[in-house]
């Protein structure tokens, strides 16, 4: 079974990242959300993540704004891949901080990241990591790959005609 | 069979992203390498994106740097998940360019994007992608970060001994 | 006859554009518009702009927001000069993203890089180029020139009568 | 016949400029070099901005650094097509003033701006744009981009030599 | 008799310019208004540059946004002080163009620059150049410091009364 | 007594680092030097963070480079003050990500940050925090900044002798 | 008796630096309130800088925008910490300036800067300072954390309902 | 007579700052030079702030880097014009704290501020406000010019020399 868990620093971050979990739920995944804040809940970060890969998750999103730490400390104590959603959330310089507290991550713990606010992109991602190992996810990507074509196709005939 | 493909957009890129290939053997997953520029090669590119699901690889890994479009090009025409390593190649402003377009890729096409010249972190996130659905592989990732720690610990008694 | 293809990665880009279209067509050149998308369409990035040539267009403009690979993909394989407009789409950094995947190609592949949202300047230069080889498009441009300084020479009267 | 003019603020700027002068002799397009300094000799600027089109010149390329105000002057007073070169200068702050300086035109005023330090395409763009009604000028570039891929080809050869 | 021009490159600056304007009468010194655009009316601002030191003007306020050129050309060909105003116009990256594009000029041809709309403080340091040799100007410079500090003192109140 | 415990992420960070320690030891307070890596050894982070303030530290400094977590993932664990000091690492781009992610923490857990490698500042800044209970290590501060002066005051008088 | 002093530069950073003094109210700790602007009232900045220390304060607040000197000159006449508030005044350029003016301190004279607009973790780290030497004030901070963790588990169950 | 202060916060600041010095020289302008850090000496600031008008200059300049408050700081108390110098000092942030702590001054207290080690243009700048009311220094800045205009014709004839 295939199942990922979506974890943010704050409710807050919540209308970001729910692109994730709609996508991966279109993508039949299963996906478990959590509040877990590297600052203020740094007991419940360790027991998630030294214990996410035991308990059947295939990846980690998790997403945070500002000095982002989330998104790095996951996957210090985690053997899964992790993907890292910078928030621009209300603190930060114009999403920088995010971007550069989740991206520059030292030698030895990578985060996958993703654009700004690019939660979607975190649940495609996702559900393309699973499809490695997968065919049938890996044919839905295929499928959703198709429809992005598609609807590219039909917003260029609504120009043709209204040109 | 484990399988990754290593591309960047020239030769010049190499010596970042050897760590790549070097960690990837460490964990012995095969590794093939090549050259493929987006601006200059588009039909290798078109060619090597569109089949390489068909021909094993589970994941990919594409180093650029400037207007670095070759990550995310791979990822329009692949299903498979796409590592993107910005490169500060010598053209880079101080590598910005690098990352930007790498990282900010629109919705419905992600690019796992590492830190700047962060080749050795794509090859362990390729490694951890692996292990999601490969027992032995995850347990070398969970060695390989018990062998992080103790060389921290070595270090910190080197500094105790100093003090 | 004088030909202008004028392509986009989406039709959000559109509003943006537009101001390219307007003022080519004030200047009496033909413009065929459409929406190509290097992310979503590939295949039709590469019909596109491998055939450009022979289609009697002279000039390509292109715009795209983000990580913008449009013109910069369309320059690869197009011998035709690309003109870019990075476009301040809502996914981008401050537009930071858009200008600098698209002005900073590497050697071999230069894209004519107007400025952030600078549509307007796109159909301009293109116009420009044209002129070169077309006596009567660079006498408008000279003329355009004149509308241009008289309308600053009213404004000036106008702050002179405020005074 | 085919004429470019090369201009730029400095002497200092040649190491730069130099290969935009060498990839046009490349195409076997006459070019004229000079030193003309939009803020040492405004005077000298004049005349060449406003003259130059009667010159026989098709294009211009300006290259300038810092507050580099030589390319859009330029272009406020030629109806030719202008190509700007920021050149990462010794008081430039890591070239950013140079690429806003010249990028950021306002509308009526187009710059073809080329990356940083990036001579060598702003001669290609030249050769591209004469290229647009000089069928000879075009079969070069095509080859020229030929080989470009060419150059790829064999490096991937090497890389997958030394493999 | 101590006179000052106030230029910019649009009528969209005068809201900006209006602070530069409304002060320097305050301190009774006399202004003249006018637009001169750099780019769009190239020879107003070789005419204005070159005589405004034998019409009276002792200092020259130049605003502009964008790749802001105005106030760097009017200093290439002045021998006055020349304070230049960067306008986060709409057109503006942030500001950051404007700003770059007038502060970092070359050696040999300075431009005063102030802060990021900082009209208001443009015509104070107008009037603090004028004072240099008038000292009934500089009174009413040390007067106006006066006020800043008393209106300072009078918010304090505010702030204390609140607590 | 007086201790100050100083973490950096790396051994890499003891040169930077040391100006911290030198200072503290000037002031004659206790220091504790130890190798706390966010990313690679969690578990000491969290062992180290969440006693240091039962051990006798009184404030704690800690360094880190790149997505530097470290500093502010102590101040999540620890009641005590935490100083956090950006590190310019190899792998950073130009400092910026040190300093925004230990910088722009989210309310509730504050990291009082220096300037980019700025450990000597921290280290004051731990002697200024005891000196607020500690009237001796006051009254050292006093001195020191008097020595602060007497420096500039000896080197304007070098000044003076060359001029 | 604890008490610490919350300086700004203007009326205007009020609303922002009222966090500051909320959360230091809430730890029960005394709090004066003043406005002192470095630019504007310098006589008065110097008072109150050489002063402090003597009149009971254990720890100084200081909050400005723009090119923000009050955090840097209260520091440099005050042996006390200080802690600077960047704030994201109306002048100022995304806060960048004010960012980088209170935070890049020469060695000798620390700032603790907290993030942009950041006053409540100001009041925290002044809380934190205090309890350093205070048990009382200590035991507050200690479970002011466990507040923030009870929000955060409280959030989480939102989550959770919702999903 | 004509006479200048140059100051600086560090003796570090000297080779940068020379350049101005020896401009102002070569204008036949005295020169006095000091070493005052707003940081380190602030009585000496006060002293040389309030009392540089009484004492004969008629214009100041002010070099510093980092975060630099010195040219605003005197700014805030003298009612002289004041010419700001960046400096790029080993600790500045590639230069943008040095610019933006200068450059940015609130509404009432400007700073002339020139280019990132502008120091030769801060010397020319401070001629031409004393070459405002003495028309000998205003021929000697013309003549200057002049000179500027003959180096670029002889660079550009070693140019067309060389071609």
């Amino acid at each position: 079974m295939n199942k990922v868990a979506v974890v943010m620093g704050s409710t807050s971050d919540m209308p970001v990242m729910q692109d994730a979990i709609d996508i991966l739920r279109g993508f039949d995944i299963e996906v478990d959300v959590d509040i877990v804040s590297a600052h203020r809940t740094p007991e419940k970060l360790f027991d998630f993540s030294k214990n996410a890969h035991t308990k059947g998750y295939k990846v980690i999103i998790a997403g945070a704004g500002g000095a982002a730490h989330l998104p790095g400390m996951v996957a210090s104590m985690s053997p899964l891949p992790v993907i890292g959603v910078p928030v621009k959330s209300s603190n930060s310089i114009d999403g920088w901080d995010s971007v550069l507290s989740i991206l520059q991550m030292p030698g030895g713990v990578p985060v996958a990241t993703v654009a700004l606010n690019g939660a979607k992109n975190a649940g495609i991602l996702a559900a393309q990591i699973i499809g490695c190992s997968d065919k049938c996810v890996l044919d839905k990507i295929i499928l959703y790959k198709e429809g992005l074509k598609q609807k590219v196709i039909d917003g260029a005939k609504s120009v043709a005609t209204k040109k």
